[in-house]
């Protein structure tokens, strides 16, 4: 049977726009890759009528219903004992889920005595299944009643989420006799219209497995989603989808069920025992930053140069006045003079340099937003792209850096730079 | 009176996981500030039947009934009809809103022929209010109907912010007798639980105006709101509650209805004409990067140097490996050296240098994950900061360029630095 779920966000900071429900998306998604409908979310305050009033309404129209937050231990939380309320179930003091939340007290916080309130998270109710808080001090749970499952997880985005992968993702997986597994499929360097104006009549003949496109901060990712008897049967019916998905996209396909973009990137560089420095202007260290996001950075990333103006270009990066008043700061000229002057003043065996005009204003030559060179040199290469880049200074931003990731993928996987 | 809103926001790609519910955060923010109570949000896929039974819910439980999403011009895009249907209001194609959509797609698209679906986007309920969309083509609206306010905004998150701020805010106060009206208190150097632990008793104490702290990015906001008959009245009322909060926290206070930290210390830098230069390390361009957001910043920022290895210290900023070898790359010495060292390199009247451990592993000395030295340097100045910094490597990051902006800040203000 294909089950139906609706979860239930309990906390008045959300009704009041403090916070964004990111718990709704985190158990969306989990609940989309094991195949069950999600037909409704609800939020509501931290206030047992209107709780119970939710309660009731998902009742009538879902099979499962999970809930996040208001698990804690002050007198507005009031989660457990509404659902055990309308379930008819009583709470029951649990002492080896007390002894955990004492002990998580003395461990994180060995100066201060722990509020005795804190004790009602280990009041559960009677017969559930414990999910262990791997994160914090508050348990989660789930029970069945009237043919329903119910689940409660904590508010907290980061517990919550440990939840889900720990103890959710099991807890359903059992309910159901068919698996359902995915491959993410990353791409660069095609938009998702272009993407989907490729692959529509595929995605579109698809049933079993389904295959879906998302796209994020000037990136596409392909979802490939299959349900079956076992993890063998699933990989069966996506092998010749990949198979065709792949001759489509070729080299445009940068990794599948990979890391970042950037993260791919550094993991080459380590491989190849190559090294990186870097020459930015519009991108204003947005390509150094998103680099140095990845810990251990250090082994292959040297360092930047954020040339922002004339001064620091030719200060910096001994570019030649002429150069820059012959071809203006935003040029190909400019762009590869800015990577080849980093690679060899900091001894990089990858050089790459960004010049470009990020907006929302042209610059003074009248070159518009968007207009970028993005260069990248070796001891034996040198190559620049010349996109034209839309929408806002961020987008552009961000795209910019994306192409520079782009072309040092492709020299080190032995691809055409351009 | 005071009215209770639900929002509803109508999108199958919410209830998949594929995006956040940022719409309703948005909503319930300007709600909040209105005086405007919420109980519920409700989420529902691009489906009518289920879309109507949300709708008779709210109908139900709200005196005003928000709804974001669902209004483009494709099949399922079920918005305006289900409302239209559950309020009993026909739906009239409007010439006006349909010359618009038209010229709209001429001026972005001029090499594109309009869809013929888009003028499905030119049908609005009968007597409604016409919100316009000043970023995308699909129109809003309002209408009154048995009693209840029923108001409709586009799903994408700038169209729905947009509306908000220019249809959507006139609107709804001119429902009410009452003014709300807020002032924002920008903090730096204080985290929330500091800043709370100072100020309980006045929050506790208060009732209109309300006082409310806000955490975000390592900086907490404070709040402060009044209702009132007219703009003046409120503003007495908060008037005694501003000067507490000023003496109580002084010149931690960096701003009042003001713009981000970042956009402070420029427009500083502007008015006194001073230019910047940066030299980090740990923070790997991210410094660079928030200053490179804000657009025109090249009038008063020169460039950085992102030295994340010795070779890039040594060569880019002449910092003497004794220097290093004595004190090790991360001291003191070594981010005073940097501050200095970068800004005569580049010629600025201000120079700074970061350099730490932004984990999650020590470095080779032993230092652990948290432990940075962000240093200024002027002509006649020179100070330094070392503050033991918390939690991952993102919030590490983070706080050490904000105590570096807020050294810029103080230095500009003629404030102690440390």
């Amino acid at each position: 049977m294909t089950y139906t779920a609706e979860i239930i966000a309990v906390g008045t900071e959300l009704l009041l726009g403090g916070t964004v429900n990111s718990d709704a998306q985190d158990v969306s998604r989990l609940l989309s890759e094991l195949g069950i409908n999600v037909f409704f979310h609800t939020v509501v305050g931290d206030n047992p009528e209107r709780m119970k009033q939710a309660v009731e309404i998902a009742k009538g129209r879902a099979d499962i219903i999970i809930t996040t937050g208001g698990l804690g231990p002050t007198f507005d939380d009031v989660t457990k004992q509404t659902l055990a309320e309308v379930f008819g179930k009583k709470l029951i003091f649990n002492e080896d889920v007390a002894e955990k939340i004492r002990s998580f007290f003395t461990m994180r916080l060995p100066n201060m005595d722990m509020p005795e309130n804190n004790l009602r998270q280990a009041e559960l109710p009677e017969g559930c299944t414990i999910f262990e808080n791997a994160v914090g001090t508050a348990p989660g749970c789930a029970f069945e009643s009237d043919g329903k499952h119910i689940l409660m997880l904590p508010g907290p985005p980061r517990e919550c989420r440990e939840m889900l992968k720990n103890c959710v993702d099991p807890y359903l997986r059992k309910l159901s006799d068919a698996q359902i597994h995915s491959h993410n499929i990353h791409i660069i360097g095609l938009g998702e219209s272009a993407v989907e104006d490729k692959l529509r009549p595929l995605m579109e003949s698809l049933n079993n497995p389904t295959l879906a496109p998302y796209a994020k901060d000037g990136e596409v990712m392909l979802r490939l989603t299959a349900k079956a008897k076992s993890k063998e049967l699933a990989e069966e019916l996506m092998a010749p989808i990949l198979e065709k998905v792949k001759d489509t996209l070729g080299d445009l396909i940068y990794g599948i069920d990979t890391d970042s973009l950037e993260n791919t990137v550094v993991s080459l560089l380590r491989e190849k025992g190559y090294t990186l420095a870097i020459a930015e202007s519009c991108t204003g260290g947005l390509l150094s930053k998103r680099l140095t996001d990845i810990p251990g950075v250090s082994e292959v990333y040297i360092g930047s140069v954020v040339a922002y103006s004339e001064q620091s270009k030719t200060e910096l990066l001994s570019i030649e006045r002429d150069i820059i008043s012959i071809h203006g700061e935003v040029s190909e000229e400019v762009a590869i003079t800015m990577a080849k002057g980093v690679r060899k003043r900091l001894g990089a065996t990858i050089g790459i340099g960004i010049t470009g005009i990020a907006g929302p204003e042209s610059d003074k030559s009248g070159k518009e937003p968007g207009t970028v060179f993005i260069a990248l040199s070796t001891k034996d290469t040198v190559a620049c792209r010349a996109p034209k880049l839309f929408f806002d200074r961020e987008r552009i931003r961000i795209s910019a850096t994306n192409n520079a990731l782009d072309m040092i993928r492709r020299l080190l996987t032995d691809l055409p730079l351009e």
